[in-house]
């Protein structure tokens, strides 16, 4: 299939166009869910009430003592008074507990706090009591054939406690919407096959939508596999549209396959919806399959396409047809950390880490390629860029989609700058604390300059300044905020050459990787590690054109670690821990320092407090070593860098 | 045990107070749930990562082509423009699909939009790309070894697809805490129990915290109910410390019992907290058996005090150890719609219906009794009263905590005054749009109140002038608000004497009443029912003091109905459905209109709309008139009142 006949079928309409054609066409084709499972009330918790619950008992179902005392009849305690107690025998005032039934011909208990035991078992009293008082009434919780529970109510503990207290031992609820799962493609392997040959993809939206559909409410009865061909699709399908009340169809990932999908579909109905105005997300197939009265929807197949996706239309329409609900409200608004591109005429959907810093919630940007599922797991909102916006400006306020519990996104301390692995194990020690560390890597420079827009809480830090070879000074004062700021040493971490096992190109110095032409894969133009390279390669008098690759960048050490090993690069420049990771080998070129900068106020914070004493803690040093490549002798020590302007005060 | 007893061991602690007592006493015993689980990732969802999750695969594990098109050498294409374009042959543009390979010795993809077929299988291009455009490098999502998903996380649908496409395909988690719940009472029986003898109580409470475990994260592993002694009950606590991370105690109704907990607990280690200054919830147990590291709660009886201390002592304990959390913020502020007292020196929590009234979220209090568990159920806030306020004034803004999802709460439509059962059927068929119609049942004139204070959307009233023998017009414009009021006819129903059945006492007027000294029972003052009894006592010449029973107040037709059903009273005044629930005799006495009434100007409003639709919808109509004793015939019919005031401008 050619562009042009792709392009007969992918007619791109609007959010909201789309969805009001996919519910049209649901309503027109008379799609509901009115199955009824009948549950007991230990597994009925969470579920839906499919009509109202109404008391098979009165609850109490007898007149109840409420309290531990005696029984009277109230007309006998009239005239008691504190100054004259009124004596009563024991024939006169049986002792009941809570709970006990009222004894026949008594309308009244008296608390054992306000009884005084006489001789004989009399007992005296210094107040009269009125009818019914400290009496549960027969029905005063709930009376017989009265509706406990109303229709379409999801069941949290109380309701189920109710029905209980009204004799109801078991519940009809909404039976769980069935979704049928088919995941089409030649190239997809299970999750658990060990080593995917190059061109196998791990089925991971088969994970991803199977959670999905629980997580909405739904529940995975066909889940199934098919190779990338129209015919076993329609098998799949024909037989899902029998036994489930939704079919997905998740697309490989060719933009071609996914004609499969709409083809197959309209031998079983309409397709109203082929292609949407959202990025990323574009070719979602959205149809009925009118005989069957089943909704069909065909799932891009890039993972955050298919996440986002399966949020925007899978979510309500299991919603619907098992009338639940997301508990959480989902709609926040945050700032912007820094400029955002968009295309007109669709709306854009942004991974973000968002945290509260200085008072405002401010969100990052985090990479934006549909591929990337990793984004959209370590993201904790999700931008929303409207189509008729070319872009938003930095520090303005957008509308965001949150994707983790807001008191989480609340505590989170963020961290962007220079990656390093040491903070992946410190943000696992600080987990333990329900400190949620979050880091997003851009560089040093660009760490230190999110610090200065009050976009982050720390910046991972180490730039060399080649004038005086002192780490981070210069560049907090140059790109930092205009304030005190702290340093807190993570470690010192070797750098050096990354090549391949065994060394096989022989690589000792900068200037092997120029004499040798060996491919090297370069870092990004902020990052430290990046700055160090050109730093030394200017004291060799080496020129950048010299390198085979410097324009070949890449944003993490792991990144680069990854490349050699691979073969797909000769040599890199990174952390000893990348080579470490990677079984690489490593050629020593230097220690540098790796800091966290931050505003010193900030110091007295309790989490960074904590922070700073998880760097001295000795389990937490010794853990950070077996990386390899790291000293932490001084992990945690704190210095003060006051910025010229400052200083000159 | 006495009074004087008891009170040695309640020393009722402040909230905070006994919060911070039971975290230093769990600090100090060293209580943690280190527990691992390995799951697979199908069964992972919503489980907390006990450890990071690192990447067994890169992802891509190979450069993968990131659009379908064709492969090139990206060097070989400088020199390509718009007007000059550039022609490869075959071997130099290979075909490719998304997700393939990029072939050896190429190192960017052109995506199939942009070529232009030429003869003999070669292609024109007229753009120049950059190496490793359109490609996803390896790695581009994941590196393997690098953190995929944190320690501590809970597990969403994108983290478990970035899990499988790292490779990993089991996953260790923390293990649910395990709770062992024991409820001690002789007087408890199942609720799959018929017929309950009197005295006998539905156990409630071990329904109510079964799911309550569940909805915190927890799993109940041992659930037994032992006799209401000490030696049964410490044999069934040892059990489950060898076997559990948390033990729950429930006592019976009785105040007595909660000692033999204390008791119990401080066989095994330390009470820290022996009652707690809340209401209700006072008779709390907090203690921590030491060398097991398992803490103990004994949760008091009364089934709205068990749901209030489990979500203020086991929730956060069971979060804690089980590393979740609630996904919804539950703190809110609500307007109140009348005054409340609240005892100094108790933090009171008091059940509401909350809703959206003129844009403010108004509560309407429910009943305060701790034994009323459809009171929480009902509930869809919970307001909190602090123990230094001796009440709070009507319209003050107060803290609440909402026990139902925002969206729902926002949606209710309340409705305040009269009790009608058509209103429950109505409330289902709303329910069906999503529409959370919720009744709080205060008698017409109080409903009339409300609706004037702006406390609701609608008041059910029924309201005799027995000056006119008209209904509701009078009561409106003296109670009701000083604006044009709609009255929406629900139905006429049918009021009348409710009798034994074969109506022993031979009851046929009113006057038959106080003539055989029936005992009677009433409504509350400002019941419509109530005006109606005592509108036609007056016209009968009949004194109130001739009727027995005439103080003895219940605020339903239903309560009226079961007290006559159980022989505690001999006749009442009710509608006829209410005789018809029970099987009792009925005596009509009259035909009455009951109306909803509200603002005039919110008739336009949807909700309202369809309220009336559906009131004239012939099959809701069948289903109210299958109660007996309404007619339909006027169902949905409006009408206008307006206020003296504005009538006379």
């Amino acid at each position: 299939m050619n562009a042009a006949e792709r392009n007969v079928f992918l007619h791109d309409v609007p959010l909201e166009a789309a969805r009001a054609r996919f519910a049209d066409a649901l309503a027109q084709a008379g799609v509901r869910n009115d199955a009824i499972e009948t549950l007991a009330l230990g597994d009925a918790f969470d579920r839906v009430t499919a009509r109202p619950v109404a008391a098979r008992l009165s609850s109490p179902h007898y007149h109840a003592c409420a309290m531990d005392g005696i029984a009277v009849v109230a007309a006998r305690t009239a005239g008691a008074l504190e100054t004259a107690p009124l004596e009563l025998s024991a024939e006169e005032a049986p002792v009941v507990d809570t709970g006990d039934p009222l004894p026949d011909g008594f309308d009244a208990v008296i608390p054992i706090e306000l009884i005084e035991p006489r001789a004989n078992g009399r007992v005296a009293i210094r107040a009269a009591v009125a009818p019914f008082e400290h009496v549960r009434a027969i029905g005063e919780d709930v009376v017989a054939t009265e509706v406990v529970v109303p229709a379409y109510r999801q069941l949290r503990p109380a309701d189920l406690a109710a029905c209980a207290a009204a004799g109801v031992a078991s519940i009809d609820v909404v039976r769980r919407p069935r979704v049928a799962l088919i995941t089409t493609g030649d190239e997809l392997v299970d999750v658990t096959v060990a080593v995917p040959p190059p061109g196998a993809i791990v089925d991971s939206n088969a994970v991803l939508l199977a959670a999905c559909v629980r997580q909405y409410g739904g529940v995975v009865t066909i889940a199934s596999r098919v190779v990338d061909d129209e015919e076993p699709l329609a098998r799949a399908v024909e037989q899902a549209l029998g036994a489930c009340d939704v079919v997905v169809v998740n697309a490989g990932s060719s933009a071609g396959r996914d004609d499969h999908t709409a083809r197959v579909f309209r031998r079983f109905g309409d397709v109203v919806v082929h292609g949407v105005a959202i990025r990323p997300g574009h070719p979602l197939v959205l149809g009925v399959a009118a005989a069957a009265r089943v909704p069909l929807l065909g799932i891009p197949g890039y993972p955050v396409s298919a996440a986002i996706c399966a949020d925007l239309f899978l979510r309500p329409l299991l919603e619907q047809l098992g009338r639940t609900e997301a508990p959480e409200p989902r709609e926040i608004v945050v700032e912007l950390s820094r400029k955002l591109f968009s295309p007109l005429g669709e709306d854009e959907y942004v991974r973000a880490v968002a945290a509260r810093v200085e008072g405002r919630l401010v969100a990052t940007p985090l990479q934006r390629g549909a591929g990337v599922i990793t984004s959209l797991s370590r993201a904790n909102v999700l931008l929303t860029i409207p189509r008729f916006s070319e872009g938003v400006r930095a520090g303005a306020q957008i509308p965001a989609r949150a994707l983790r519990p807001l008191a989480q996104i609340e505590r989170t301390l963020l961290a962007v700058g220079s990656h390093d692995v040491a903070l992946d194990l410190l943000a696992g020690r600080l987990a333990a604390s329900e400190i949620e560390l979050v880091s997003a890597h851009v560089g040093s420079i660009a760490g230190l300059v999110a610090l200065r827009e009050r976009a982050c809480h720390l910046a991972g830090t180490h730039v060399l300044d080649p004038a005086t070879g002192i780490y981070n000074d210069e560049a907090v004062r140059r790109y930092g905020p205009a304030v005190p700021v702290a340093l807190i040493r993570l470690a010192e971490r070797e750098q050096g050459i990354l090549a391949a096992p065994g060394n096989p190109l022989g690589l000792r110095t900068l200037a092997d990787i120029a004499g040798t032409g060996a491919r090297y894969v370069n870092r990004q133009r902020d990052a430290g590690t990046r700055i160090l390279f050109d730093s030394l390669l200017a004291a060799a008098g080496i020129a950048p054109a010299a390198i085979v690759g410097y324009e070949r960048l890449e944003f993490s050490h792991l990144a680069v670690g990854q490349l050699v090993a691979n073969g797909s690069a000769d040599a890199g420049l990174a952390i000893r821990a990348a080579a470490h990771a990677f079984g690489l080998d490593f050629v020593s070129i230097a220690w540098e320092p790796y800091e966290l900068a931050l505003p010193a106020a900030a110091l007295d914070e309790p989490r960074i407090r904590l922070l700073v004493e998880t760097l001295r803690d000795s389990a937490f040093r010794a853990e950070v070593e077996a990386l390899g490549g790291y000293d932490t002798a001084n992990a945690g020590r704190v210095r003060i860098v006051t910025p010229a302007a400052v200083a000159a005060r």
